[in-house]
């Protein structure tokens, strides 16, 4: 739960004696805090070849209310800027001590159409990457590949991934870097998926390539407020006693979002606790029990659900050798095949109101595997397989699936393992830190927001870009 | 170029003291060699639910002349071996020193359907690794997730990647653990990709995921000797005078082909020493001249080729602030759009024929980004998406397009990179060491062997199950 050397490098000591002794210093992230403003200072606007996102941009821009720069390579920007009524200006390559000036890069890559035209890429991040303050962002923005006209382009916009991801490698401050693919038609439906990547709610989120596609329905998004985009929305959350369940919960709420908190029996104590202080309904069921699904449905019939979060899940490690046939059983059980028989539930009978949002939790080990946790990864890949597959199947009702797969997150679990092991799985990643539960529960309330309707099928690592699993 | 802890671990004394001090010791990897059997030893069947590729490992068995052992999971194995003419017998858990006796564990897990029915698999490793011996195969087969009928059986062919990931980071000491996905109706034509993962030759490909496919003509199968798969082929290697590129050179001439070797002007003396010791043919071009591609194909117009691997690249390596606008462009074009209108003028022609193979070389840096390589992570992106959209464009014609991604491999590149990172690199992967140029070549040599008509738009790393990027 504690990370002292991130505190010790942190402390006026600390940093000199690191930087004496040339140790890795992690920044001190910024997280969101409702007392602060969720976005300021100045953004720089970079594109290639002929842009298809700007206005979307714009109205971005304009909504979040920060004040952006043109670098040469967006030649296009200042005129449009100009017209939303924005103020603007050109971007002037950095002076030395100019560094800091800029809190956000991004560059529209959406018109390149061949490896020839790759070029404007390098000359902004070339020109503007020294600018970008501590906890800056850094979002490129293209076109999904295999929607690609001609293989040419998919090759060019395939190769943004590359890009990106050593972005996230180099900028190191706590700055993260993320390429979302804009699906064509689907323009109108970015500013929540921006919105997040630009604030302090992504904190922990790096090196992720998220795809945005058209969704049924394109012009119809519900009506809400940024501010409390989840109210009058009921969310399920399983495993919501403690850790990052509770936190999960608590993001949900603090967005407007009556949380209904299932937890086993056992853990009852805690989940009311939770539940109360979020105003929240506490369910003590086993989920893993052959009737759960039936009771949960029962439970929620009346007034139904709009938000689905499967996070319970429990890990039994051992190697292979050693793992018992129940050991194996129950994590399987547990992690998937539960989440499989509540959705089940849930979508037969219409609980699951149309327009909902199911997110599942993964794990960087269902991507990468893991020694000691062949049944775990088992279970967290079947859960990404779930998500790719359900995606289609519910798009027509307006549902969309995703997960999140966490990395080393600060909790009571990753407290006991041992100190050397521990350290390696903190540093092992762009922020060499570990990521807080409010990591991932910003990341589940970004995919669960009324604006991702266009977001389903997607696998979102929180973890920090770690060097395990790309 | 020269591992020598590796050398130092594995003599007596070194072996006891890394004992003493719990050092790593990375096995001798066992590597093809043409004057020992390259199939040899006691094969263990699983199964789980009603599997459907017993016939096909039937076969398989039976051309590779071993012998096979049927797991409990795998009851229908022993009467089907049986009308096979094989000697088989039942598999039983290993009594403690038996360990050793097992040269390869095939699970057949392509009738599994639900997430409840994975626990054959659970059984079968759970009995049969440790009877695994050094260097040993972990094999697993299933049906490609997104052609299954039901998101069900979709998330229960998933949950097999972390599965056999898992496997891989357990069972160390030189085992491989991948993963080969079998589309409905391509049954007969797994025995190339069985016999590669099966044999010395991929000692250093673990982790990775495979899909064979089914070809378009089903069962026109060129006719070929397994020991001399490429004869009468022409291949055509860029880069080939030193390096990675010699040794795919002279893998593919090693197993009949005729090599075409090109490399730059500057190298001829190389490329000529080389091309002369394989019987090949030396063309000496600057592949990113704007008239090579148009040179490429004059000089193979007549004799037409049969396989082209774009091995050639370079690299620039600066962070991007301090990169130069010529040190981007250079490696984007020699690594990816040189690659592109090679293909274009060979295909645009002919020349390259109907039922060919291209294999290209990626990157693990082009899946997982990498700090200072911008430039060189871009275009090695860009490679998997040539892979990616090529593959479809070209399945009419017969003509395969593959990519392997090389992790760290021991090359004159890498004896230059400072000790300690070097260390790292080499160690961070599950065979505890960096992988020799003849692994890219083997694998390259597998792609482009006319058994692997059913595999395409595959990228496969050889990195020894690398920690960076999955």
């Amino acid at each position: 739960m504690n990370d002292s050397y991130l505190n010790f490098v942190n402390s006026p000591f600390g940093a000199r004696l690191a930087r004496s002794l040339g140790l890795p210093k992690p920044e001190v992230l910024r997280r969101y805090r409702a007392d602060q403003p969720e976005f300021d200072g100045l953004i720089a606007i970079g594109a290639g070849r002929e842009p298809h996102l700007l206005d979307a941009l714009a109205n971005l821009v304009t909504s979040i209310g920060v004040t952006s720069v043109a670098h040469e390579s967006a030649g296009l920007w200042v005129p449009l800027a100009n017209r939303h009524g924005l103020m603007t200006g050109r971007f002037e390559p950095a002076e030395s001590g100019s560094h800091g000036k800029l809190t956000a890069l991004l560059f529209d890559a959406s018109g390149i159409e061949d490896s020839s035209q790759l070029e404007p890429l390098h000359g902004f991040f070339h020109d503007t990457l020294r600018s970008l303050g501590k906890c800056g962002r850094i979002i490129v923005l293209g076109r999904p590949p295999e929607a690609c006209a001609t293989p040419r382009q998919w090759t060019a916009q395939r190769a943004l991934e590359g890009l990106t991801r050593s972005l996230g490698k180099e900028a190191r401050r706590g700055i993260t870097a993320n390429l979302v693919y804009v699906e064509q038609g689907a323009e109108n439906g970015i500013e929540a998926t921006l919105r997040f990547f630009l604030s302090p709610r992504s904190a922990y989120v790096s090196g992720q390539v998220v795809r945005i596609g058209v969704r049924d329905g394109a012009d119809a998004l519900p009506a809400f407020d940024w501010n409390q985009a989840l109210a009058g929305r009921r969310a399920v959350v399983t495993g919501a006693a403690r850790g990052i369940g509770a936190s999960i919960a608590s993001v949900l709420a603090a967005q407007g979002a009556h949380v209904i908190g299932i937890d086993i029996p056992s853990a009852r104590d805690a989940l009311d606790s939770t539940m109360r202080q979020l105003n929240g309904t506490a369910l003590a069921f086993d989920i893993a029990a052959p009737e759960a699904p039936a009771q949960i449905a029962a439970a929620l019939d009346e007034q139904g659900v709009d938000i689905v979060v499967h996070n319970a899940g429990i890990t039994k490690d051992k190697t292979i050798a050693k793992m018992t046939d129940a050991a194996w059983q129950s994590v399987i059980d547990i992690n998937l095949s539960a989440q499989e028989r509540i959705d089940d539930a849930l979508l037969a009978a219409g609980i699951l109101r149309d327009g909902g949002r199911i997110v599942a939790v993964s794990s960087i080990s269902g991507i990468a595997g893991n020694l000691g946790q062949t049944n775990y990864a088992t279970s967290k890949a079947g859960v990404i397989g779930r998500v790719q597959s359900m995606a289609p199947h519910l798009r027509a009702r307006g549902i969309t699936i995703n997960a999140v797969a966490p990395g080393f997150i600060e909790t009571q679990m990753t407290a006991k393992i041992p100190l050397t092991i521990r350290e390696a799985g903190r540093r092992m990643n762009s922020m060499s830190q570990g990521g807080q539960p409010v990591d991932v529960a910003q990341t589940i309330a970004w995919l669960a927001h009324p604006g991702s309707a266009g977001v389903s099928g997607q696998i979102v690592r929180v973890c920090g870009q770690s060097l395990i699993g790309a």
